[in-house]
């Protein structure tokens, strides 16, 4: 029994292993087990750094990994969503993603990512909720079918805005409601496209996934063309791809479309979806 | 410091009771405090049941009074997701609803509903996470103006259809894609817009608009006209009104409209708008 238990320990980590890769983005989402039973412990990355902390979908896609990683995991992820409680520090965290219920096909997550402040207290810089599951082949079909735009070639590599080192991560090529040109309040629609991928080749994986989900600049910046502090404070991730189908699509790039609802009382919403270039959600 | 501390309890003990009426929802929702910190402890309703376990929208409305009730409660509700676990069964809950991580203007919630199972084990039925928010008054727009459809009272009431009882405790109105007239699969889109009000006069707030956010049948059903086994899995609500908006509305009708983006592998999203009359999102 200790030894078969040492001999799957064994194939676990040789398969953690051999996914583990000099990319960016898998050593800024490398973590190890914690002493605590569904804690890993990791350290934010200088690669995806944003303005005051880390980019978003780093964060998202820590929740991910923390989750892929954990041995009681099943399935593939379905749903996620992520909750930016604080700003995250440079520097070590502890993430604890806990699996709340186990069914016979699903799974549900509870996640959080602590820091010890300036006080020496444990402070919560996140909360997260996931669904992972046996995708299973059912009917299927897309009532959002990917927008006629034209090929990633043909579109230009957008300029590099260059302060924020997590945008030096992604080769971005925006169709249209790229980031304003004149900051004159002259914004009229809040509808973005844009093609991006891994700017260093990268297969894609849920994590990276979670990541490009929140690529999209402020909504409120495109509405008004005028600066305004602004940070994104919940984000839902649905996933429709399996495994198979990401590995499909292997390191080529993504159609990425945002779009806002409604904007009050200091907060606005966007919607996102992602495509494959074969046109797949 | 202790005669102050029992004056302030009293304050909130006279204003929950004035807060508490006969209506069916509110007695759904009675919480009391439970032993342990951030614990309340509640029953399920005949009133709200579904067909295996209360209506979802019921549950959503659940995590939402739990906050609401929590002393420590700081600001109005913003965004809201809620993951079923598993079917929650008739009879005593208890809901655990914890501050993670509480801001100067906003604060970050973590939820979740146990029920004590038939091996006699406490297991999870519900997982949540919330976000509230001191709201401000800032430059505000909606990029979702509300569709045109006749006023409520020109569309016909639907008919109930009688088994489930949740669906007895609210006037819906369907001005398109109403559940399907005829099972014979022949769906084509799954765009369904209709007028919903409690049936029993309730003013609207938060804990009722989270429960008519999920009051749509599984878009599934629309799409492919053939009833198929379906539930939410997880639901997430962003919250645009603030209190005085909701005064606003008080029992008066909601135009809810809800359309799904992709089904897959046994899973599907649908996302959904609430406007008021008004044409308030």
């Amino acid at each position: 029994m200790n030894l078969a238990h040492i001999g799957c320990a064994l194939v676990a980590i040789k398969n953690i292993a051999k996914k583990m890769t000099n990319h960016p983005l898998d050593q800024a989402l490398h973590l190890t087990a914690g002493a605590e039973p569904h804690t890993f412990i990791g350290a934010t990355s200088p690669a995806y750094w944003n303005m005051v902390g880390p980019f978003g979908g780093y964060t998202a896609a820590l929740a991910v990994r923390s989750v892929m990683q954990h041995p009681a995991l099943l399935g593939e992820l379905v749903a996620l969503t992520v909750n930016y409680a604080g700003a995250t520090s440079e520097g070590p965290f502890v993430i604890t993603a806990t699996p709340a219920r186990t069914n016979r096909s699903t799974q549900h997550w509870v996640i959080a990512l602590s820091q010890t402040n300036a006080a020496g207290e444990q402070e919560v810089a996140m909360t997260a909720t996931a669904m992972t599951a046996i995708r299973r082949d059912t009917w299927h079909l897309s009532d959002m079918p990917m927008p006629t735009v034209p090929a990633a070639a043909q579109v230009e590599r957008d300029a590099s805005v260059g302060t924020m080192a997590w945008l030096n991560r992604y080769d971005m090529r925006s169709i249209q409601g790229g980031i304003p040109q004149q900051w004159d309040g002259s914004g009229d629609n809040t509808l973005s496209q844009l093609w991006v991928r891994d700017i260093e080749p990268r297969a894609l994986d849920y994590a990276s996934l979670a990541a490009m989900a929140d690529v999209f600049y402020p909504r409120i910046w495109l509405r008004r063309a005028t600066r305004v502090a602004a940070g994104t404070v919940s984000m839902t991730t649905y996933f429709h791809a399996s495994t198979t189908q990401m590995q499909e699509v292997g390191t080529s790039y993504l159609l990425a479309q945002a779009q806002a609802q409604a904007f009050r009382h200091g907060f606005f919403d966007q919607t996102a979806q992602l495509w494959s270039e074969a046109g797949i959600l």
